[in-house]
């Protein structure tokens, strides 16, 4: 079957849809229309009812969470990680839980810190979240390039992509804010991954379809997307 | 082998241990000495550089990460959801993503706000989680009571051991303020979870090991444990 990706560019779909062309799999995407809060409609909330995106439409039924979709890609085709009962799984699956509920968790609040404080504490609160962001990549700094802690530095796959993406939003978003709290450069390992990651043909097609210029990972700039709008 | 689960009572571990007992695994604990600040001490951060509860030790070296525990244990022996081929699995995984990386990130940030914001804002900070917390049990709500929607209402599993231990807290954590934000009763379905879940063997034990007392999930008293302490 085809599946289909409910996605808006240099959302969270990108890093499924990294690892969907990374793979080989048959796809189409649907435009989530973020402009006209598209994400909110009742169609798109009977996909998700949280109403965030990606949704992956699949014969088990609209899957949603990133980090869900990956795995749930990986054991159905393999290729994005270690097998079910593979001796890596164990590491494999703690360090996508983490991506997923501690780094991605924190970006989810940092962009959308209106609905846990007053405007007032805004700032106080991003500077907050940006301290335990740079923690959580120092500590992913420390086994990134370490096979044995990290499956993927021998093979690009789900953990790679989820937080090649992450490193990237880290330099653009939110728009309306100073991020000089971050530098790739901090983290040489983090860095590295986002070299590779940049050179793979999935990234490539990534860069052209949604617009993500010519160092997507390594120097993000804004996106120029050719339909829809990241935000 | 015999796992080694280091926990604390009442902390996540909780939700591990639940499920070990639910699948008469064997398993030892190892007392995390929280008013000693243990899970801080470098010995611990061997197991999880992320200085959190609970770390399993099994054959695959230390897993941390509550559900990536879960759903490590479930892959290996079954039981606590659908296995990686059933047609159930996309629905289980989207779960379990969610109320790993919303429902407990929001339970983790209420636990330790002070690392987000300045003690004037905390009580504001707090408002704020609780509501988006309030929000996602309304969801679930919605849903614990569907088996098509919710893996796990006809047979108990990891997303149900995982939602009665968050519900646990909502009554009884932080220690040092207001609850009045969270009933039981107004999330019917989840009610029933927790009725469902506190007749179970496993909870019997679990209130014993932990001193949980008589209605652990559907009436939470403060923990009385014969060893540690919560917090």
């Amino acid at each position: 079957m085809t599946y289909v990706l409910h996605y808006a560019p240099d959302n969270a779909s990108l890093i499924v849809r990294l690892a969907l062309e990374h793979r080989g799999l048959p796809y189409r995407t649907a435009l989530v229309d973020r402009a006209a809060r598209a994400q909110d409609s009742a169609a798109y909330r009977r996909l998700n009812p949280n109403g965030l995106i990606p949704v992956l439409e699949t014969p088990q039924g609209p899957l949603f969470e990133t980090a869900a979709i990956l795995l749930w890609l990986n054991d159905t085709h393999g290729g994005l990680g270690p097998d079910p009962d593979a001796p890596g799984r164990g590491a494999f699956l703690k360090w996508l839980f983490y991506l997923s509920n501690t780094t991605h968790a924190l970006f989810r609040q940092l962009f959308y810190t209106h609905r846990y404080i007053g405007a007032d504490h805004v700032a106080a609160l991003r500077d907050g979240l940006a301290r335990q962001i740079a923690r959580s990549f120092a500590t992913l700094d420390t086994l990134a390039d370490d096979p044995a802690a990290w499956p993927g530095t021998d093979m690009p796959g789900a953990l790679d992509f989820y937080l090649s993406a992450l490193l990237r939003w880290s330099a653009l978003y939110p728009r309306d804010w100073d991020r000089a709290w971050f530098a790739l450069s901090d983290y040489p390992a983090l860095h590295d991954l986002c070299t590779r990651i940049e050179a793979l043909p999935c990234t490539a097609v990534l860069q052209r379809a949604e617009g993500l210029g010519d160092t997507p990972f390594t120097a993000p700039q804004p996106p120029n997307p050719p339909e829809g709008s990241a935000t």
